[in-house]
Formats: structure tokens, sequence, C-alpha cells
């Protein structure tokens, strides 16, 4: 159903540069899981480096931000672009960090809220307020 | 600039139903600025009355997730959604919530990836695992 | 602040294919008035003519829907595409068709509402009722 | 292949409070069935109750628009936000409430037109007219 | 699935203004495949027949871009739409004219690039320099 | 009118990670001028870096696509995600790629047409045909 094959452990072993990027996939996750994502874009092994680097500096390890808080906001982001793979795998991705039925139907009522008050005020095109422009 | 009037004081004062509105938005926050969303929502006291009372059950007080986690969600919905003035707002919300430079920069990182990852598993049309799929 | 220029009248008469697309769309407004959009247009005559001639088959004239309504679904559309001149432009038209505080506030709260339950279904990925599929 | 349990009636009967709104969802439909973005906000009660109660409160009865022009409305955001869920939710209410294939077709040509010009708009970034602004 | 019947061609067949259009998809084209999505638009011959118009003109023929460049940037606009249909169809008619694998490669990483860069200046708010105003 | 400082000069001389990717910047481009959505990334130099080196690796040098093609594919994601600076920066960008005239209109035509389509083929929810689906 994808526009590119989804490669096998078997295919992307017999690429060293697609087979680095998914050993370092499972040592960092410690799970044996390589999800289709990464399954895409192993037909382009550079881009499969440069996108797994850059999850693994946003995502992983300690930050600011806490992990769970981190999916949560992939989940809105996902939402908001109607991108059915990236929800269904942040949001296991949430729970799996721990997120229970009550932040989840926080995480909802929020998303919706937004979506909702995004389209009033583009549909009544407000002008911002000074006072949110401190910064320039 | 915007589609409607930005009712002033004034004229919010000249409707019961809205002035009830502004009173306890002006309460709630301990604050008497009233930005311009609701002066524009304020044309439409019914949908300006819906709209604040979702605004603070969803937003306002104790939850499952803290008050900034959730101003976080916000921006990541209103940046996918191109709103210019929610980023604004809720941006200003954030950091007067007590949002420092570091989570901001994480913030954005995450949106930025998100936006990527959307927009490289749309164009790939990649299919769910099962393994995300648990709930049915 | 375009990315092309907006051809003042004196610029498109010198183009006899422009020319005969401004001189249509005065002729069946009724009105001098010619805006932006068409004056960005009128850089490539073809992709002019080929624009006002579908704006005059779906917008203009007796229909299945009524004129306003017609305005209505426009707005609703430019609203999620968060197109701000497109919201400028279709919300003059609609209030230039009749449409008063009412219908705009309804209006209004529709786009809101839908804003609102779109997420929540997206984020939620709620497969379609057996139901609704009759058609196949 | 929701991210959460849509609940069957017998479960949404253990909880009162999703209950009674599957109850008024049912009278005010007057029909048994209730469809499936009810039964994943079931999992959360409070969001269940806020949703239903702005749905029946814009969408039902009487008002300046009619309901068939509302959901003519709501079709056109759903589009526009690639909802799947939700084009097909509204279009099956649309045709319910009395839309004929000719006005389904002019709503596809306006939903299809309005796509086009607002993808025109902002790529030439098209400044808005000072005669749009009336109302500031 | 749809909304709409995708017609067959004996029922497509039964209208000559539709059968029309097929015959000169199927000229042009020099196939005798005809894809969904004018099976879905002929239950409308008029916007059957406007958007196939619409498709030669723009993407059939010599033009100042090459076909495979036409159909490159229509990947790009369907993905950030999430138009899933598009993005397939879009997809199969760049290899069809000779889309290889490093050109799309390189198409992903741009589109998933320019979906990180998008959300970024949204987020962000950047505002254009005076440099890149030249036009006005 | 950012909700970040646009970093001069000075201040990014102060930071050395910042004041390198600014250095590699001008050394890449052989100009002196670096727009503002780097002054704004500048202040997280490590988004700043990480973004740089990405938008270096994909749109600078040789390639499968060429330059001009890629400018034109980032101008169609950023028409559609409605990102007013990204369509001012790589319209510019694709000008001082040597665009012209002729390649625009093409350019636009084609944004505009598949906008039109994508909302089409949402609205009805047309079902991909087998035939598109070859590389499962």
């Amino acid at each position: 159903m994808a526009t590119v094959r989804l490669l096998s452990d078997d295919e992307v072993a017999a690429n060293p540069a697609a087979k680095a990027v998914f050993d370092d996939i499972r040592a960092t996750r410690k799970s044996d899981f390589v999800n289709n994502f990464w399954r895409g874009l192993a037909n382009d092994p550079v881009l499969l480096k440069r996108t797994w680097e850059e999850v693994k500096a946003v995502m992983v390890g300690e930050g600011a931000l806490d992990p769970l808080t981190r999916e949560l906001i992939y989940i809105a982001v996902s939402s908001a672009n109607s991108c059915q793979y990236c929800v269904h795998s942040h949001t296991a991705a949430a729970r799996a960090k721990g997120m229970d039925d009550a932040q989840y139907g926080e995480l909802l009522a929020i998303i919706g809220l937004a979506g909702k008050t995004n389209h009033l005020v583009t549909a009544m095109q407000i002008p911002a307020d000074p006072e949110f422009l401190v910064t320039s």
C-alpha cells in the first residue's frame, strides 16, 4: 500500500549503511522491532541515516522536556497534519512511555480545542495584540 | 484587519451576556487584559460564552497535564495549522507560565521534526504496523 | 508584498487577452472594481482566463445552491486552508450578497466546530461506520 | 484501527454520564444508531458530553442557516482538513437532510475551486485589497 | 468506499458528455485505463469535462517545465495536503514518465525538509526579509 | 513580529557555534546576506546547525534533480502549507537560480490544479486504483 517497498531485515542487511542504522535503532530502543517508517526510508540509506539521527537527537535521552511530553507534542502536530501513520506510531510510543487515560483524554481535549480556535481565529482574521509582540 | 469588529470594553459592556464572559475572563486570569480573540468573538455572545467555557475547562486549573505542557501542545497544533495569531498568543502564554529558552528550543525542534516525518510518511504512504493497532 | 507584480489597468490594457478577461469581470459583476487576485493572475493571461471562466461558471448565476450559500462554502474551505486573502475576499463577497450577522455567527460556529471534531477524529483515527458507506 | 476502543452499548451503559449522552443523541436524532465518533469519545465522558452539547447547539434545530447548509459547510471544512471520517459522516448526513445530486455536484465544484484559488493566492502572496477591510 | 459511485465504462457510455471525456482521456494518454478519479467525477459530466480540460492543458504536452518535473510538483502539493489517492496516482505517473530511484529519493528529502522548515518558520513567525520583496 | 529575537551579526558572533554556521552559510552561498530564518534559529545553535546541514545536503550542490527543480518543489510544499515566509524566500531563490516567467506561470498552474484535485479527491474519498499499488 506504500509508494515504496518496505524492506525486510534481509534486504536491509544487504546494504551496510542501512544495516548500521537499523542496528542503532535496535540498540537505542533496546527492542528488535523496527517499524515500517524506517523500512520505507531504508530504500535511501542517506535519508534514512539523517532522519534517524535527528529523531535520536530530538526524541531520545535527557532534555528540557521529558520524553512523554515530547510524544504529546508529536501527536499534536501529526493530528493537525492528518498523518495517520504518525498518529498511530506516536500514540503507541506515548503509551509505552507511560501516558495514562486521563493524560490522553486531556491531550485530545486540547487538540480539539486548538483545532477549533485555530479555525475561528483564521475565519475572523484576528490581528495579534501588541502585548504578544515583545521580542522584535 | 479582522473580518469582524474587535469590540472595545464599552461596547462589550452594552451587552450583559458578553460582559459577564469578559468579567469571568478577567477574574479567572487575574488580569485586566483581554486579548483580541475574545473581542472578535464578543460580536456573538453565545459563541463567546461557549468558547470561553471550553477554554476555561480545558486550559485552566488542575489536570493530568500541567498548564505549561498544555500550552506546548496548543502551540504545536497552531503551528501545524498555520494560525499566526494562535502561535503568538500561546507562545506568550507559555512564556508567562514559565517556559524557558531550553524548553522552547526543544519544542521548536520537535515541531520541525514532526513536520518533516509527517511529510515523509504521507509522501511514502506508509501503512500502520500491526503492532500499533492494539486497541480495536 | 506579493511574489508577482499586481498589474494596473494600464498594464492589463497592453495585453488584449488579459484585457478581455478584465472586461468580462467588470461586465459580469457590474462593477469597475477588480480585486488584487486577478491583477496577480494577469501576469499569465492563460491562467487568468481559465481561472476566471471557472469562477464564473461555479460562482455566478443560477444554480442548485444559491449564491450566498456558495460563498459560505468558499469561506469554510479558505478558513481551513489558512488563506488570509481568500477569507477576506469571500467574507466581503458574502456580505455583499446579503449575509447578516446571525448567519455569519452560525457560519463561524460551524467552522470552529468542524475544526474541532476534524482534529478529534484524526487524533483518534476513527474508522468509518459501515452505515456511511452505501455507495460503493 | 482507532487509537481508542470504540465502546459498545453495553460498555457505555456501565458509565451513567456516557449513557446519558448516548440517550440524548438517540432521542435528539430519533434513531437508535450512534456512530463511531461518539463511541470513541465515550472513553472520556466529560469530553463526550461537551462535544455533543456543542454539536447539538450548532447543528440541530432552528437557526439562521438551514440544516442542510450547515452540513455543506461542515463537508467543506472536513475536505480541506483531509478528515476522511468527517467527510463520510457529514456527506451521509447531508444526503439524509435532502442533498440532491445537483447540489452535491455544485458543492464539489466549489470545494475544488476554492482549493485551487486558495493555493494560487498563497503561492502569489496576494495582499488584501483595502476595499475588503471595512471593519477595523 | 467513496462518497460517490465510481462509474463503470457501461455507465459512462450512457452519458454522451461523459463518454466524450473518457474517449479523450484514452486518446490523449494512449491507454485504455481510466483511473478512479475520473470515474467519480463522471457523476457530474460538467465538472468532469472542466477538470479534464484543465489537467490536459496543464499536465500534458510541451511546456516550459518538462512533464516529469510537473509530476514532482504535483506529488509535493499532494503530500503536503495529505491526499492519499493523489500521492499514489502522481507517484505512479512520475514513475511512468521516467522518475528513477535517485530522483525519487531527492524528491522525498526535499518534501521532508520543506515540511520541517515550514513548521519551524510558522512556529517562530519569521517576517519576510525586505530583500525578498522586490516585486511590489 | 517573530516569537523569537532575530539575532544581529554581532549577537551571532558572540556564540562560536552559531558563528561557525553563519560563516558556512556565507561561504556556501558566496554572499554576505543571511536571511531572517537563520537569525531566528540562531537562538538555538544546535537546531541552527542541524537545520543548515540538512538544507546544505539537500538543496546545495549536484544531485539527481537540478537546483531549480528543487526550489520549485520547495515552493509547492510551502504553498500547500500556507507558509508565507517560505513562499517568499524560495520564490526569490528560484528566481535567483534562473526561473523565468513561463516556468513560474506553469508552476502556479500546477500548484493551483493540484490544490483543486486534492480537494475533489478528498471530498469524494476516491480509493486508490489497484494499478497504482505495484510496490508492496
